[in-house]
């Protein structure tokens, strides 16, 4: 899975692409998203926007690997009704991270150490505390602060 | 028009309609709006909110007098793709109001006067400041400080 | 499935349940919203406010049966870090329902049909349409459009 | 009218200015959008932010012409409170289109033809749609159908 | 200071006082908010919203006690541009809470600890993590991590 | 204070940054927001947006002198959850502005005069009119209408 990848450099570029949909209703776009997901995006999200003649609307936003421009663009012209995307390339500063796994009382979990400089940060796996949630019939919290108690002692 | 009319109690009750509309684009949402309006409809207003399966979508609210339920409720169904809609009783406390005209340098603006108890406040109609603006080449700002200009000297 | 269910009578009423979170993350929120749905909400949703101390926040809002206001007061108690939920109960006019299934050259996919008076609407099933549509390699409205032509013809 | 016009390459730029609006009601936003709109932008559009000090706010975005920037700037300065606006150019992927026109019940709608490599859309004018809809007493919904129904037939 | 009071009862009832602003500047609603919840208003919050004629807008709701809806009504009518408030009771389900305080390396942090039948919620005041984090340059996760160490150790 | 200095060009640069952020809690958003004004970023603001897995979030965007990347971008990683920040520089076009101030009956006022080609806008300074609004138990809007009153007259 792309967000479980080891990282060793500091700074990429990505591209952003996006489109303004009116005419477009939240079951298709939460369709698209699946959709973009799959097919290798970065990142996929909505923001409400207000457009003429009284129109809620949703900017839809993709962030993608720049060389993808074109397979990201023909997709969204299939999967929404715009006629037409625009896009911008963009600079990123990302903090270098690796994983590994702590043995809780709710089974192992994965955990992300990302660090910049001197900043070094630790985060439990969503789908790890998630899936043991579930499992144990406690909460999402109860399980990351667990993490957190073995990562901190 | 229903804004413009004199008010002289203090209070009274409306009923708000709702919807979630996930499956409703937005060129349908500003018909719907107008059409709703047209019909008396004292106010409509959407908020963005999301959905279960990564959908955004908009709330869909009508505040009208409450013995036209019916008429409103016949209208969101007919005009939306909504199955259903939610309502509400609400008490309201308003503001007693009456209407003035002021002569300004722009023509003819008329004022709102509205009162409460001891306060009272003075409000300057969009419609006309607008029209002005728009005659007079300059900002709808300009046409709301020389209104206020003039009430308060 | 609840929205799959044949409904036959047109009011009935709700309890809503709200929350403001200024202190919940993304995360939780979806998770949260996943858990409610299996418990039998009706609705889920999520409204962007913004909150004192420069803090945006979430409103989390529950529609469920007025009889089970305990069970999801509990769940929101313990799934996010709310420490109190309000409510109020609604009425609803809702249409009658029920479902049936057209033959398309995507494979069958079932329409609801809901009616109110003289009014019918029909409406092919998201789950459908979208499961057809990565079968076939293609986009959800083209399988809308042709759920709606055997429809109309 | 600019959304009407043939358009034959596929790509092309735009420059996107805008500005964070703290100080501004939403009348003198609405007429701005207008202003602007009929001006000759692409496209107006807000956002929802929140600023500094718990106030809501609204980001106004422009698309226009590379070659305008000079009077959309001014524009925004002279209808808006703001001090000060930013922008970029962007580029755009866009779908080569043309126009059509289908005869139907509700008399003659005009379509959009909107074309990418293999990927065709035809997609009926909204505003053909709202006139039809309230000539005949219907919903926009059920011109729109049968536009489509007429166009797969 | 209200939100650090013991509750011991685990029901009670609010007022939801509520106004929709399409003519009011993010300045003035920040300031409308801060005079709020001085005098005493249980939660004070803005909704992004959408009114007619391309207005951005924002609802303002207020939760307060019941017996002050006169006073909070008559704050709304003085401090933003609104002719009138509607409002409605609404139950609530709390959780019953204390406060204790806890030593860690950076100082003394409440800790509201909340109670519902079985479920017990342990929370550190916002309030003292942020002024700890400040005093000692550090994250405010880290010290909210500190201090629930020390409460799960 | 930054938003108190003269400024007599026209046109500058500014670097904006932004982080999606679905792990982070309101409270925290609303620290980091604090911190990184003080430190001096130009603007800070809040965007709801929603992500995948049904996650409302929050893009959180920093204007800030283009040379202070760095900095901005620590401080961003250190204060939210996010691994990673995206940037982009733009230009602006900017009002000269001075500063006056006006005697009221609410006491002295500063105002902003901006200026650009032919057009002149004056602003009352929002901390002077709060800070009055307060002192004379008056509305922000009543000390704003008596400093434009003084300003045209
Ligand atoms: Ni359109
Ligand atoms: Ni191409
Ligand atoms: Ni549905
Ligand atoms: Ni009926
Ligand atoms: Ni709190
Ligand atoms: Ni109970
Ligand atoms: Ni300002
Ligand atoms: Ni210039
Ligand atoms: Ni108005
Ligand atoms: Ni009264
Ligand atoms: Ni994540
Ligand atoms: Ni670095």
């Amino acid at each position: 899975k792309k967000s479980m990848q080891t990282v060793s450099s500091d700074q990429d570029s990505v591209l952003l692409i996006e489109a303004n949909l009116d005419d477009e209703d939240g079951e298709s776009l939460g369709f698209a998203m699946d959709l973009l997901l799959e097919a290798g995006a970065f990142d996929v999200f909505f923001t409400p926007i207000f457009m003429k003649k009284n129109r809620p609307a949703i900017k839809l936003s993709v962030l993608c690997a720049p060389a993808e421009r074109d397979r990201f663009a023909s997709m969204l012209m299939k999967h929404t009704r715009t006629i037409g995307v625009r896009y911008q390339r963009m600079q990123r500063v990302i903090m270098k991270r690796h994983f590994k796994t702590v043995e809780t009382r709710f089974g192992p979990i994965r955990v992300k150490v990302a660090s910049h400089g001197d900043l070094v940060k630790q985060m439990a796996e969503y789908d790890d505390c998630a899936k043991a949630a579930r499992e144990y019939g406690t909460s999402l919290e109860t399980v990351k602060q667990e993490v957190n108690r073995l990562l901190n002692s």
